[in-house]
């Protein structure tokens, strides 16, 4: 790992944390006058779903970063423009969370889960750009290069995946979500070989 | 330390940072209209009680990540997960914190003091996955794992104490947020053996 | 690099990070009395233009503030100050984001489009401040400092050009944001002589 | 520096970034129901004076917790306690700049300027208390030993200007705040001897 990807991934790190930390800002406190405390906080529970589903989009897309970036052995300018978008992405999350706690019970419901569902297809689509801009300008090192071609697999299943999830939207809001849920559980999985071959390196490499 | 666990803990430190500064957002400004503004400030005790225990124990639970990850030599897919659920519950403080601050003199009182100790009970719990699996797993470094008995002898006393901070709630809060403050104050004094071991390497490590 | 710059760009790149994050927080969930919910996210497109020239220019500020710091060799107390007034500046971006988003539809558009327009002059120049003082104080290193007149030229252009889109909002508030997004462009792209040497700097310093 | 005093760094330095760019979302957009955009954003000059009061304030404590940690050379559970004591009083910095601005138009601008002021007074007294455990208790470095009590002396000013400037408040609000201003300007300039050798060490500490 050079300098140069060092500082971009320390960036790229706090926007990580920031994004993740401020969803919580969108919990909102039931005021007093809205009658019985408990009440109200189960009837706000679609708040706490899309909390935990963006927690953990963002949590896992910062563990897959952090591996791509323990790989990477150069920067360029495209790297720096690629990660950027990304973190645009990412740095967007609080914003359809807000929405889809906010019209879960409103007419916007459907509309709210679109633009939910829909900005993790842009991100997914931001990752895999992303890593073929590593893989096909031979930003890699030489370890991970061989075993590329199996990771460019599982990433490539992400757009689709969230674009099934997008389109389910349009027929159950809630199945959209479950299946959300599902994709989040399946990508904190990590790709088998690439972490063999991780495990390998971590145990040579720690004093 | 490895390069691997030092970018885990750098997020870690982004999410920690993050989560006690922005607590300071739910300490709101009494408006012109509430009449004099010292009372305004002073009626509002609460909000500043319920601030300073979550900084107390952000800042300690911090502090003991950081002593957690020093001696740490290896990280695993586990290690990321647990970690990740613990910045879960530690990004989560604000918000009981505001609800125990909104609510102290509302109807709804008990219930908010019971989300806000019940979230430590959760933290705690989610502390200790993270140190057994750590212990268990083989991730200490080899002068560590002697005292690790010690260690994990204090850091259970966390859940159970917290849950007896939790029960006291339905008898009476106050109790309850002055326990809390004193398990504060205990967490923070550092576990004997550990510590002097610790600071034996400390004075070695150091140029 | 000195350890001394090193904390320098640390607590720079968090600050870069927090108000690039932060940025979202002024993207507001349209409530459910507004009616239609796809029309209202539609009616606030200048929210989302506002939002992405902010984030494009911070992120563009940043990757300029990274490439200027990989070239100092020593800081001083000058160099501490003038990269507070960056910052300063930069943490200072969410005002007048939020400001053109909320008053693009009334009265005070062209007020809050020269606010918006005129932020970025001023960080303009507090970022040619900075680099004059890196290049007259010789706190560069001697690889850089020959090609330092040519990054000269074109950061100077920063001030002049922004300043052309602070007075065409008096003419037409929505040229001003077309050239505003096209100079985020420009700016994004590095200047070519320092990249080929920057680009051969790097390979030769990557392991 | 050890590794050890390097987290509670990056820590604090997260902390301060936090605390300084979170300042801004205190500076609310005027509503388009108030009239005139123009006359409102001048109207709120005293929001923008605190703002600024508070930017200078939390950047150069942050210069001198900077320059204090680079002749640290180890760390103890003290200086993690008192650390922890500054970095509270640096992330409640929001509030009572946010009170000010609010109230000072209001009957209560005398609290609210006394809030601010009082703020000040007890986080110079964090920071004396962090440095006189760091000169009593050894933990600095053999070189800064010896400039060590002129540095004392300059700091010990600090928490006695600020209680002046706190008394001030009951007299004159305006004049209490330049005084503010005027501090954070002396403080913002280094001590003369230990900047001498300071530069001297880095001259020859930089590769």
């Amino acid at each position: 790992m050079s300098s140069e990807t060092s500082r971009v991934e320390a960036f790229s790190d706090g926007v990580f944390a920031i994004a993740i930390t401020l969803l919580i800002l969108d919990v909102h406190v039931p005021s007093a006058s809205q009658g019985n405390l408990g009440a109200a906080l189960i009837r706000q529970w679609p708040t706490y779903v899309a909390y935990l589903i963006s927690f953990a989009f963002i949590g896992i897309m910062w563990v897959n970063h952090h591996r791509l970036f323990n790989h990477i052995r150069r920067s360029d300018n495209g790297l720096m423009f690629l990660n950027l978008l990304l973190l645009l992405g990412v740095s967007v999350v609080p914003f359809p969370t807000a929405l889809l706690a906010a019209h879960y019970y409103s007419g916007g419901r459907t509309i709210a889960a679109a633009v939910f569902n829909g900005t993790y297809v842009v991100i997914a689509i931001f990752f895999n750009m992303l890593w073929l801009h590593v893989v096909r300008g031979g930003l890699l090192d030489a370890s991970t290069q061989e075993s590329a071609a199996a990771t460019s697999r599982q990433y490539s299943i992400g757009p689709i995946s969230y674009l099934i999830c997008f389109g389910l939207t349009w027929i159950s809001v809630p199945a959209s979500l479950i299946l959300n849920i599902a994709l989040a559980v399946f990508f904190a999985i990590p790709p088998k070989l690439q972490d063999e071959k991780h495990a390998a390196t971590m145990r040579s490499a720690t004093k």
